[in-house]
């Protein structure tokens, strides 16, 4: 097996490679078989830190290059992991920019997958973005995409390509639809909804943080470790249990902003929860704002896919994953 | 004022144009002045006929053709009726055809339009194929786009790019969900609904045609003269009475395959039906069959658009317009 992951170089890729690396197999191909892993791409701006195993190759370059994409993706690529995007808030203040990633670079990419023949599988992770304007009480996956952020518009296009190319036979498509990622290492990132790790991150590594929203605020979030899962597993169902409908939201945890920082004050204590300045951003607020929180996540978990148990559990993992 | 015609050439942009020519004046700029037509641009791939009219323009290009088009849209253009399509069983037979004109095409228009500078109002027709699988009892202009053929996939995607282009304030669009028209004049085409319009028109020629589907198949209708009046009144809507929601169905009969030979029996006799051969096509049935039949059009109601009173009207219509 030889899989490809786009956006490599990012914290859920290098998560995804590590844990594709400990399997002793994975079944990505309509028989069912699980099947070892020969050789692991990221593919990315910059290159990957080193993992230190043999089968895997880091590739620097922009996922617009198409002579690059071009020589990495052939008949022999089992499985591609489509996680290269240009987040929300940077989508939506560089308007061509996520046009040029978010939609022209994932077709392509679907292109050269078509071109290889072989129908080879591909997961791409989409977003809650998807959804907006008056929402019903509970989405689920039947809920209409609504997009009010260009960067919802260009996931939403991207889940429609890869639905019609799914339909077609030129590949076997899975959008996996992530909830809000937190907690995140590292740094704060252009997301609009990047607070949402920031309100947990910053106070724990004893930095201060804006908590630029409403505390009666609902996200729905899944932990890095719960996406990773959902991916890897998204990857191996078989393409008969999709059938017409590929997107699948993952099932997150519907949390409040004021539940997150009481989690917080369990985990770091009051001195935390103090290195929080309230400060509301329309910007931010108008982006997460018309996000849903109240979710049906029946199918998911009926195609045996889990979260978190609950916020504090994220923290925790948090803290383990990334602080000791 | 100068408007632009994508697919001018035909049938919908002639009669277009001509109903343009009739008008005195036309409101297509926020203030809702109604302001004199100074030009026509018809462009298509083959030059349109000509109408005699010196404010008439025809351009014979491809709409793929960026220095055309770019020499076509500035600054000066008001109004962009963009119709240009690739139909639905051609742009299944032809992925690629189908995807450079429904999706490259569309979207380099916006971007001139964009690049116009002066936020012009585009009118974007789009389809009842942007609907499929599940579907509610009735459709509303809030049901989930789910298309399940390529050319539905195209017009979704160029409803949300026209829908994020306007809220960015690059151009101010309005998307037009046509029904099916019947009765189309002319020669059958490649839409998996050509038979809509060739069950009327040939057996009032004289012509033998096929009825592809069952005569239960219910089928959304509008006249030829109907979606030019939505069009036209679609053009002049002011720009805050579609909101967020830029797309709108415009208002169809809903009308079974055997009410439809029902009226032809009634305008052509009982010879014009026994030119009817039924032969039942899995391709059409599977593209035409999952279009919605049952819709909720109160909203283009009272945004004052009205559609057929009912179908032997239609059939009445036709024979005045294209056999008198």
């Amino acid at each position: 097996m030889k899989i490809v992951i786009t956006g490599g170089a990012g914290f859920l890729g290098q998560k995804l490679a590590r844990r594709l690396l400990q399997l002793d197999g994975i079944a990505a191909r309509d028989d069912g078989v699980r099947r070892p892993i020969d050789e692991v791409v990221l593919v990315d701006r910059v290159a990957a830190p080193d993992l230190g195993v043999a089968r895997v190759r880091s590739v620097a370059a922009d996922i617009t290059d198409a002579q690059v994409m071009g020589g990495l993706i052939g008949p022999d690529v089992d499985l591609v992991f489509h996680l290269a995007a240009i987040v929300s808030g940077a989508a939506e203040a560089d308007f061509d920019l996520g046009m040029a990633i978010n939609l022209d670079a994932s077709r392509r990419l679907l292109d050269l997958c078509r071109a290889a023949g072989h129908r080879p599988r591909v997961v791409f992770t989409s977003s809650v973005a998807v959804y907006g304007g008056a929402l019903p009480p509970v989405v689920t996956d039947e809920t209409r995409l609504d997009p009010r952020s260009s960067y919802g518009v260009q996931k939403a296009i991207g889940e429609l390509l890869l639905g019609d190319y799914t339909r077609k036979g030129f590949v076997d498509g899975r959008i996996l639809r992530l909830p809000t990622i937190s907690v995140r290492p590292g740094a704060p990132n252009k997301a609009a909804s990047s607070f949402a790790s920031g309100l947990i991150r910053e106070p724990l590594g004893g930095q201060p943080t804006v908590c630029p929203v409403s505390t009666d605020l609902r996200l729905w979030l899944l932990s890095p470790r719960g996406a990773i899962d959902g991916i890897v597993a998204g990857a191996q169902l078989p393409s008969s249990a999709l059938g017409d409908q590929r997107a699948l939201n993952l099932p997150g945890l519907s949390v409040s902003v004021a539940e997150m920082i009481a989690a917080l004050e369990r985990a770091g204590g009051r001195a935390a929860v103090d290195l929080i300045r309230f400060e509301r951003d329309p910007a931010v607020e108008a982006i997460v704002g018309g996000w849903p929180a109240a979710w049906d996540i029946s199918r998911a978990q009926a195609l045996g896919l889990k979260g978190d148990p609950d916020f504090d559990a994220i923290v925790r993992a948090y803290v383990e994953d990334e602080l000791n």
